[in-house]
């Protein structure tokens, strides 16, 4: 029977690639058994509620297969038609050219970069590890499933794929099974060309178990190995299948063109012949399929009341968990964590770093939201995001929430959105600056798929001083404002900050990146309008006969400041702006903006220690920028900071000539 | 003795550290046997010419531990005084805190960001590889030496290392050895609390050869396992020499403080007394080692005297190739290539991609250009970068010009940047737009260290289509912009795509990013200005009494060339603005800025299929940006296009009804 599924799928995938004029029919056609035996056989999920806890993941790591994925979806009864799978890759259908989470039911993840799909899965895995251990009660285990994730060899090249097994690795995330569609084609040819390692040998190396030589079209060998990953106890599972990559087209089947293009008709038509499938009729499921999976919907179901009786009992013994699953799985931010941050101690003496205080409130939270949970790249001491009453997730020890990442920047994300995407727990994740562009790739993720992920950055700017141009990050700050639905903070003291946690926290459709310093700023008493925070940008101060508006951000707040003394010292009145959140503040009324920075006319002055690309809707070419348009320098961070201009009495005196040159109409 | 030298470079790395107060002296000490083993019996060099062709290659890919590499530098003779030592990590010295290329006679690549260094070397053994090809002739091999890279557990766990490992397996570039400090300590504390795979295996699954075991403060040991490396004629070698990180330091050594911060005075003196060396004195050097290196230095010119008669004899007997090797280690563009496009024709029937043109003219300058060798990351079917004419690279076959990189876009990068630092070729590499994210780190390398790389960026927008969202870039071509360094062009049909070409060819000061349309853009005939492309920014078609300045850059010039149409059929001229390269553009002086664009009072409507925040300084609030501010669709791509309001007709109307606006006063 499960031969017939898969024909059909291989139908069904191979009429919309066709209809579409457009799409990838190569993985559906060879993973169509490896796809019948999952949702046939092992996969638990109830269509009805498919956002069930307990249900198995399966993420599609090639999200180019989709048709794959949708015509399962469709098949087991999710909310997807037969119309749907015939509007496939079309303008706000539900069947997009790759997985797009939240436009499909029952698709667990966008897909389609490569090997984002993967670290994802790890993610989840390892959520399902920390929920179970902390949920499960007695023998009541109501978080008590596996993860399953296909990839193709362009995931298996991609680094961070490695990063991510190596850790699910470490970890030994038992329940995670991958299976590897080793079809031996890539778009550029076979394989033989690019990708000789033995992925069998590195994935044994990460420490996973690798069930080798799978034929990826023999159902009873799929069955087998999928029965022997789940059996082990220790680690995760390899399963390497050997496909023929577009199995049924007569002239295509094992060649880079069946990969993303269209069969064609010939080809279609010989598929069909070939498959037993009726030549005329497109998108055909038979009775009898249609028979078998009207019946598993009833087993799907079946179980799925199990659980829920299992569920029940638990929920009637244990209501005070019950209660904290509920608040872990609404996303809500709990009140307590709220207040805290609205009635945080700010303190005024000496100067602290962003990041310190950022830890501290960090550390803060922990304790009133036992769901947040994260870690940095092998930078915990640096970052200061270490969570100081709590332990460490290690393998077998679950119950920490301080997770070591390593030097895996690419993958802290892509897991971090796994973990978001599971649902119950809150993410962070920590490196410096500079290495945000390692992860960016899954930061954009995170965006697209609106997942509330917070991103720290740390030491960020020249004021890393002596390591130098290669960890001084000068473009970064404006390329993270780039990214569409990801919010951008970078406070300029302890109280700016908290403010800051409260966005993050609040921001619940899209991840937010804090950008925070290395070095000390002081703590800027008596902010004018900080109520304001949240616009984006506010008033920190201001003056009667106000000449000049200084705009800052970050650590330059408070250099504005000094430089508004010095002004001042000279006569020249002038106000400070803060703008923490430079995007929000683009979206406030023109009315708000104008009030906060003054007439245009007026000379305004930008303070940040980054390319000054995107600021030029605030400020033209008679203002003054003091920004970073080069790469920076090693030095001791003060002495970098003042070989690039960042030094209060400089600026004042630009400020004065500015002026000069104004008022004589220059 | 080495074992003597290895101790007077722990005593230079560690003072130096000491003195500037911050640095990392857990490498140096940890690696100084290494380090001594290669510069006194090993590496190739000759520092009165540090650019000498066949020197032997070393990489510090684990650039933190850069006072190892300072140290054995000026012992062996290159310009890096004691006094530069002793100025370590300060402002504008010659020793940075990371190696910076270009600051420092005698290093090779900027290292640093972790993995980078690693990919370079790579790419500087496989130019090893095809240049040796290409020159050596019967048995006067003038290129032959080996590259040596030195990695600790940072470079290992990130996946660029993974990607570039699993490529230079694939190729067998068994010239590559690669040490592998393995100090099981890393910043968060051991190793083992995120990184317990067998680094060995996973190397041996690349297929590299793996000699295990080393004790790297064992000078016999490592000298047998160099010996080994460079005995094995089939496959790179990896050595993992089990180290003690902060060697010598009695409360530091093996200890994750000792890696990033000075060891302190009380260790610094109990380092000295247990290595025996003076402890009242800094940055003492024995006359023991004075002496041998003093002799090394000798036996290193005769070397290089050697192989400087080798090459005199080659050159007399091959006076052609000679030339040859002179014009690709020249850097120059040959003239004929800068004729071939001057006098490129064009064809202006149908629609073109410019990917198509870009592919056309890249084949074409293969033809005149012998050492412009790249490739693509799987993707050469779609970013046409295949160069037909001319036959692969792969193992045992170094005379091709196509480099297979498989799905590794991000080892491409950095092995693209090693390429460059070698001198010799011209690497260019392609992927999709969307995909520079996977890369960026190492664009970034390449444009700190002024590497004319030409990164071809195909798929360029939201045209990309049924692909959708997550293969549709929106912010990545304005998040190229804001790299220092970085061309970034974008041609709007074949004569631009030409033009382009030149630029990139001529910019011989740092990389460059060609950025290129999926779809068919007609050919723009009688371009008004073209003959100012290489300002950035230029008039294509003008009108008399103007009331619009359009902008636009890459595919949708054509269509603002078909927004004016409609404008004049409303009896509105406008004048066509196309700005392929903004940041050039930026450049220019203001008076041609404001020549270009007309009077800032009148209308101007950018179009541009991305994110707009950097092209305020251009346009103002009065103004019409028709970009992108969110992420794609799935559908047609002119379905897209339409959907996000790229339309000519739809267009116009937005500017009729802002004309009225402005007329109207509002």
């Amino acid at each position: 029977m499960l031969k017939d599924v898969a024909n059909i799928v291989r139908g069904l995938s191979a009429d919309a690639v066709e209809r579409a004029n457009s799409g990838h029919p190569g993985l559906p056609l060879g993973c169509a058994e490896i796809g019948a035996v999952l949702f046939g056989e092992y996969l638990n999920y109830f269509p009805e509620e498919p956002d069930w806890i307990n249900r198995d993941r399966l993420i599609l790591s090639a999200g180019h297969g989709s048709m794959l994925l949708y015509s399962f979806l469709h098949l087991t009864g999710y909310d997807v038609s037969l119309n749907d799978l015939k509007e496939f890759r079309q303008v706000d259908s539900k069947t997009p050219g790759h997985p797009e989470y939240g436009d499909t039911p029952g698709v667990e993840a966008t897909t389609g970069p490569l090997g984002q799909g993967f670290s994802n899965a790890v993610g989840m895995a390892l959520s399902e590890k920390i929920l179970a251990e902390k949920f499960n009660r007695d023998s009541l285990n109501i978080i008590d499933h596996y993860t399953y994730t296909i990839l193709g060899d362009g995931c298996m090249m991609e680094g961070v794929t490695s990063e991510a097994a190596s850790l699910a690795g470490h970890l030994g995330l038992e329940k995670l099974i991958a299976i590897y569609d080793d079809n031996k084609i890539s778009i550029g040819g076979g394989t033989e060309i690019a990708f000789t390692e033995s992925v069998a040998d590195r994935f044994k190396a990460y420490n996973w178990q690798v069930i080798e030589d799978i034929d990826g079209h023999d159902v009873g060998q799929i069955r087998r190995a999928i029965k022997e990953g789940k059996a082990n106890q220790e680690q995760p599972t390899l399963i390497v299948a050997r496909t023929h990559i577009g199995y049924g087209a007569p002239t295509k089947q094992d060649t880079a063109d069946v990969h993303g293009a269209p069969l064609g008709k010939e080809d279609l038509i010989g598929m069909k012949k070939f498959l037993g499938l009726p030549v005329e009729e497109e998108f055909y499921i038979s009775p009898e399929v249609t028979d078998y999976f009207e019946e598993l919907k009833l087993t799907k179901k079946m179980k799925y009341e199990e659980w829920k009786e299992l569920y029940n009992t638990w929920s009637l013994k244990y209501p005070s968990l019950k209660n904290e699953l509920n608040q872990f799985l609404s996303g809500n931010t709990p009140e307590e964590a709220l207040e805290l941050l609205e009635n945080y101690p700010l303190d005024s003496n000496g100067k602290v770093a962003t990041r310190k205080s950022s830890g501290e409130v960090l550390n803060r939270l922990s304790e009133v939201m036992p769901n947040l949970i994260g870690g940095s790249a092998d930078l915990s001491p640096s970052t200061k995001t270490y969570l100081n009453n709590y332990g460490e997730i290690q393998k077998q020890q679950f119950n920490g929430r301080n997770i070591r990442f390593g030097v895996r920047e690419h993958a802290m994300a892509g897991v971090a959105n796994g973990i978001s995407l599971y649902g119950g727990l809150r993410p962070f994740v920590s490196t410096f600056l500079v290495f945000s562009d390692y992860m960016r790739p899954s930061i954009r993720m995170a965006a697209i798929m609106k997942q509330p992920v917070i991103f720290i950055f740390t030491h960020d700017s020249i004021y890393v001083g002596e390591d130098g141009p290669t960890h001084e990050p000068v473009e970064h700050l404006e390329s993270l404002r780039l990214i569409p639905n990801l919010k951008v903070l970078r406070p300029g003291d302890t109280e700016e900050v908290v403010k800051t946690w409260i966005e993050a926290l609040e921001n619940q459709e899209g991840p937010t990146a804090l950008i925070l310093s290395r070095q000390g700023v002081p703590l800027i008493e008596d902010k004018k309008d900080i109520d304001k925070f949240t616009k984006g940008g506010y008033v920190v101060a201001e003056d009667l006969e106000e000449k000049v508006t200084l705009m800052a951000t970050g650590s330059e707040v408070s250099l504005a400041m000094e430089v508004r003394r010095a002004l001042k010292e000279k006569g020249i009145s002038s106000r400070l702006v803060s703008v923490p959140d430079r995007k929000t503040f683009e979206e406030q009324p023109e009315k708000y903006r104008e009030e906060v920075l003054g007439d245009p006319s007026r000379l305004r002055v930008l303070i940040e220690a980054g390319v000054k690309s995107g600021w030029y809707r605030f400020l033209g070419e008679k203002d003054l920028m003091i920004t970073m348009e080069t790469y920076g320098a090693s030095g001791p961070g003060s002495e970098v900071g003042k070989k690039f201009g960042f030094e209060a009495e400089v600026i004042m005196k630009s400020i004065l000539e500015k002026l000069g040159g104004i008022k004589n109409g220059i």
